[in-house]
């Protein structure tokens, strides 16, 4: 493990870390925000999945979140989107291999030897950041976009880990649209089946826990009506019954600006839960 | 005049112009960030110089100013560092020519054919955001580094022309420093007493306003000693009776970490002189 950016931020250290992932089969790189209450004990912590093409990188510099993970005492864990490597399979567009891990385990050549991006973002990333006595075992977990999926997928699949989930312009059902059919397509093979475990509108049927979702959705999003579909998951929620909570903000398109404008109820959102 | 990038931001807009620039020759690129009281009325402009390397991209998407100037209701304008394009002059180092216009009037080959920053900003860009009506003439200033020399050197020669000024990790005596004797040599010449003309440590002992200087400094920024060094100016504002408050913050480094985490006080600092 090693430490490879250290800069003050908002009291406390915005960190990036480049640690070994037995699961990925990859150096992985992560940012760590650690706020300034992390001196006086462990902090909860908000887990953080970015979107399509994105490093750690993006989400720390343009989120602008720190000051609201300082206002709270959240440490916020940021990791890259994808196993990374020169043996690491690729493909030429930018949404299917490095950069597009849609926090699945893939089982299809020649994906299956690295991209288990499920496994490393369940398990293997929170042990190694809760065995820093700093991070406590009170996890939020959220994302954008891709990342959206990837987190509200994972708190479905996983009752009882997260205290709280939300989500910026998620993918909702990677099974309908044309970025989940290519990637699942890929990671898992035809069977559809297998798909259905990795898609929130499917999971929502017959969830474990009825954990609420928030979910902030740009009505200007470029990608809203072939890509994200927010409208199929108002209608999976109200079907089974799981507390949704879909915003459309006009205006907001898919970038970092309308990230950074909501992050901030987000963060609050989470830190609620988080208490206690 | 053309609008390439409308982001909905904090309730306003994020936008990117690139308009003509009669000034420098060239088309130039510039960030807007326009809140929401601008629907109401002429809003007060702070207009913000980014350092070396820089473009208007790096201040608009990693400052998170958009959240203060939305809170205030203040216009941010955030213009390109330099003249651009293929038929402008530029050296190999980044510390010269494009991306390093160092806010002054170039007067040596082959630099003065477009090397006009100091006019661009001070005249040319104003008037260009005041033909608005969104915009009122109500100006402040600040800046980082090459661009704090930039907010400070501006303010001292024109007084009366902006409400406040601050500056970040801020070149205050380029005269002094490596970097300011590379690019003053260069756009001025050989001769000395034309760069105390954009000298801020020259300019504070005949300044014929004392507007308070708001000054941060991170304590941990690589560049303090060799490039900075901010006690020069302290000194030159005691011996000369200049208002100056220079704040050295602890384990801050040069990035926009650092400006993020305190953007927020500049902003509320420039609202309160730029009210009434």
């Amino acid at each position: 493990m090693e430490r490879i950016e250290h800069r003050a931020s908002f009291g406390g250290w915005q960190d990036v870390y480049r640690h070994r992932s037995e699961v990925l089969g990859c150096d992985m790189t992560v940012g760590v925000y650690v706020p300034p209450q992390a001196a006086d004990g462990p902090c909860p912590v908000l887990y953080w999945l970015s979107g399509l093409t994105c490093t750690e990188q993006n989400f720390i510099t343009k989120a602008g979140a720190q000051r609201y993970a300082a206002e709270h005492g959240i440490i916020i864990v940021a990791p890259d989107t994808s196993p990374r490597g020169d043996d690491v399979a690729d493909a030429p567009g930018y949404d299917l291999g490095k950069g597009a891990g849609f926090y699945v385990n893939a089982t299809q050549d020649p994906w299956a030897a690295h991209y288990r991006m499920y496994d490393y973002i369940v398990d293997e990333l929170p042990a190694w950041v809760e065995a820093d006595p700093a991070a406590s075992d009170r996890r939020a977990i959220s994302g954008h976009s891709m990342g959206g999926h990837g987190a509200l997928t994972i708190a479905l699949k996983n009752p009882g880990r997260y205290r709280s989930v939300s989500a910026f312009s998620p993918i909702v059902a990677p099974s309908q649209v044309p970025w989940g059919e290519k990637a699942l397509g890929a990671y898992l093979g035809e069977d559809r089946d297998a798909w259905a475990q990795y898609d929130t509108v499917e999971l929502v049927k017959s969830a474990k826990e009825r954990l609420p979702l928030l979910v902030d959705q740009g009505d200007a999003d470029e990608f809203l009506d072939t890509q994200l579909r927010p409208q199929l998951l108002q209608a999976a929620c109200e079907a089974a019954g799981h507390p949704l909570t879909l915003r459309m903000q006009p205006g907001y398109d898919h970038s970092y600006y309308f990230i950074a404008s909501f992050i901030g109820e987000h963060i609050a959102h989470h830190a609620a839960a988080l208490k206690g």
